[in-house]
């Protein structure tokens, strides 16, 4: 009854829009240069430069996990350490893939509502400790929008900007959901990220509609030297680059990549409204962007998944959490809604 | 006048083949769990179960570089050396990442004839240093075929197999081209592999025709323990698996695997055939598989290039190498053959 | 007015105990083979197996990080984790010294009391996250005394044992304090070693009377497998060994590791006796070992500060920490003693 | 009838000098505070500047390998290289510890007579691969004395220093015979060291006269950003650091190190003229050190063994090393040339 497109489980579990579909094709007619060397590649690159308003330094990689530890890695030595939410993916879902790709970093580790770090949690993990027995604090990694779907608002990230500079921390943007973030926000590109201070922004093309492939841009320059030796070492340098470069081409050209966020995110809303009206459903979290967190009974979470809808679940707390994405469509929210209610 | 097909300079300039997209196209109906709990990784891992006749486990990264410094990782600690031509694609191209990846592995390099190791030169590496003060060898690393295009022989691989358990040593092997030798060889991708002593294959799809992708192949099953979490940890685990082990299958399927690394092949022994016959040329490497490697007058070399032709060079030696692929027709290689014999 | 003598800030602010020393004169007499091929290891390395009773492998470090860190790395990859206590000195005084020598190997922290990790602890972090984006627990840590002056009595480690057993994990001992416990608990030093489920122990040197120099003991052997190799990589063979192993030798052959041990114990023991009776003064834990933690009044603190009395405080919670050692003397307790009573 | 004062083995198989020692007694009494917060620290690390003339930053480390691997682990990242010549100990000798410590970066080996590196080879290795497949030269590093007992000219390292300047490379010197060279050459320290462009020296004491202990010299002090942190976490940071810095004190107040560096050096020079005139005896390199290094025939080679004498041989060129030390004697010298004639 349910078949897979159903899923409400991740946005990775969805396949490759329409757009960078098209542009991956027309990057398979005839031959090309290796190694990035190629035309799609170039527009990519200089489309980033566009978007962002800014004359940036853009790298591909291939997941997410390798974009955002290889440019941590670029932003601190082995012996100093990165302030993150604990919920932040880097800690609780990258299998220590910072602390590898740097030699041994440590992650400190803040609480905070919604996700979020504050600039009071980051100063006092920044003070806590200032002797050589304990890695050095260089960076603040914050996403945006978060592991549970909520968003850092321009005032947030002016405090947090205003930390980091303080104390000489450079701020590292895991965009695994940044599209989504724009879209959310009504803000340019460029607002969020380096003019709310980021040096470098992970923005995540897989999650937004791509087959696979991250873009790394750094904002701070100096940051970015040498990076496509470590990008190539690190095994994230593409041979048939174009096929990364020009679905990501697809997606910032036709505009995609905004239309599939909006869409995600609009979707999630549709389902944010429908769920609060249930008795017995509690969210967890503000909806801010394409994911809704809810607590919802046991005993409707074991209906659910014996109908065969795919979600995550959080264990003991009867916490689920519904991604929508690119290709979420509102007849299945409504599918899973009345099954929400017939379970309750 | 010459556009991009006509590229002689890597099989990895060509784009993704009829059969790799084809399965790709299918796999993306619908949606799928990520990180390759979906059908197509199960299929086409268990496909190659099939192809190498034995029970291995198989794993998927994104590119060679990362499918041969992960898996050599996993054969030895970073105190121990990997044994490797000094031609091989781990020590001149990867940019340190074997050394990367195990955090400081070292390589030790052998000359042998034709890009090939030989038992006593193995033999050789592993008695001269016996003390602390070194790094122990613990691999062989092998490219079949090898770099200059060259393969080896059954008997070569046996004798490098009694070296190996004499020394109790493990063998790797970058399979860059491994379809390429299968196809030359006329032998089984067993009999080439773990039949001759292989531990652990790298085999490439990227060259033999998909957009991305390399299958890494244990046959010693006890090396893999806990790869996945290596594999996840250095960036190399995709969300969407389904895009890389959907074309695999559809390589494996339809026979493509087979039937393109043949045609790379032919077309070399085409363009050698034909340049063996003229005046000037001299061939640098026995012509195995799908490379031709020759001396060519400088000046001739220089019109080429002016002309558009790709294909690259070797400095000081005039050496040029011509690398045929899946999509290599036999128009253009007559087209570069009287552009040679024109300008020569 | 108080010299460097009466400082309680740590035992490895005491100096070279004069067994010790006299080792070390000894071992000067003539030139000696380098890199641990003299009889001073030799004889030192067969004390320590007949001392814990078993055919151990026996390493030397230079010092207490780098014998944790390497022989963690030992017993982990970089993908796997170490569970250990929140305040053990692997996460908070280390530097990051365990993920750099694993290449990334996380720490996964437990609370407990007194500073103790518990069956109950371990096994909830085990089955917390058993999915690949997260490090596999391969390996428990304890500190045996603990960073906190208590003990793991023998049914403590026990548990720890089982579970260790039941979840495939590896037991890792940080034996700073070792001599300390051996000495408070009156058991045997196998007792609280391999015979409660240690694979390895880090036994100190520098905190019982040593200039420098930490025993790296694998009960488990087949752990031990390259360890030397591991140190000469990792900078941590010293060329003229025989200044660590022969004062080790002084220490083991002449009972000082256990006279020093006992009497560090019994200056805390006396030091804490008369604390308990001052009104003001609280006890933070129980005291088993050579340190004594307790709350004083900021302006008691304050005071002994300014009398030139070093000791460690914690901010903001009122505690110090007393330690003894092996040159403390009761005339300088009761002088520390006087003063706080003066003072509070 | 040998004992082991008469070895020639190595400069380590020598105790602890007279002056030395005296002041790790001295440093003995009473307490001190950790972690290189003592006042012999001070004084040592105060008495470098001094003696080279220039502000520079100075750190402890336990031995040379590590003082090496981190000083070059602090020049670069993990994709770039080092350019040292094929005898150097980093890359002979060190069990791969600058790769471990660097997290892989690689050496590039040069040819050179002398075992010296020379502007032109470093020029060659420099300009050989400029792509990014390929490990970025970052650092030269040089020895001095070297390897094989010779001596880098003021005139040679200007050449060296100019090449660095041209292919913005940094300058590592390790300095494990650094006193000798000082002695032999009679320059100042900051003339062959700072003055000749070198930005980090490793100046060994164990070889001149300790214990164990050596200094890194950091005249760029740019480069030493956070290096105390490199320190810690590697395993490096002496908790008793007075035990290092006293020593090297020691050496330096009482002018020991050059007083033990000029003995040695005769000592090699007087063994040297010996040699010199005994027919059958060639010498392998210009002794300018305190190493000489001769070509013995096979059978007198083996008759020293049984006497007992203590040297190094290299396997199947008839090669000995002989090297002196602050404590070599001239009598045994001329028993060791008695021993040669006699057996010729």
């Amino acid at each position: 009854m349910h078949n897979q497109l159903e899923q409400f489980a991740s946005d990775n579990y969805s396949g490759i829009c329409p757009q960078a579909l098209e542009y991956m094709l027309k990057a398979n007619e005839g031959s090309a240069p290796a190694y990035g060397n190629d035309e799609w590649t170039q527009k990519a690159t200089d489309y980033f430069r566009e978007l962002f308003e800014i004359d940036c330094e853009v790298f591909f990689a291939f997941n997410g996990t390798a974009a955002n530890s290889l440019s941590l890695a670029a932003l601190c030595q082995s012996y100093h350490s990165v302030i993150c939410h604990e919920t932040s993916h880097i800690e609780t879902d990258e299998c220590g893939a910072p602390e590898f790709a740097s030699n041994g970093s440590k992650l400190l580790l803040a609480k905070g509502e919604n996700g979020k770090l504050t600039a009071q949690a980051i100063e006092s993990l920044v003070t806590k400790r200032t002797d050589i027995h304990y890695p050095k604090p260089k960076v603040i990694s914050i996403t945006q929008a978060t592991e549970v779907g909520t968003l850092y608002s321009l005032d947030e990230l002016a405090a947090i900007k205003e930390t980091a500079r303080k104390h000489n921390l450079k701020i590292h943007m895991d965009g695994a959901r940044f599209a989504n973030a724009v879209a959310a926000m009504n803000k340019t590109p460029a607002e969020i990220s380096w003019k709310s201070g980021v040096d470098v922004l992970c923005f995540c093309g897989t999650k937004n509609g791509m087959a696979l492939g991250e873009a790394i841009i750094f904002f701070n320059k100096a940051l970015a030297e040498d990076f496509d030796y470590r990008c190539k070492q690190a095994g994230q340098l593409a041979s048939k680059m174009r096929f990364i470069s020009a679905p990501w081409l697809g997606l910032l050209e036709t505009g995609a990549w905004l239309k599939n966020a909006r869409h995600a995110n609009q979707c999630a809303e549709y389902l944010e409204n429908k769920l609060i009206s249930i008795d017995g459903v509690e969210m967890m979290f503000p909806r801010e962007a394409n994911a809704v967190f809810a607590k919802l009974p046991e005993h409707t979470i074991k209906i659910l998944k014996e109908k065969g809808w795919q979600f995550y679940t959080f264990i003991g707390v009867g916490g689920v959490r519904f991604v929508s994405s690119w290709n979420t469509t509102q007849s299945r929210i409504d599918e899973l809604v009345n099954d929400i209610k017939d379970s309750i």
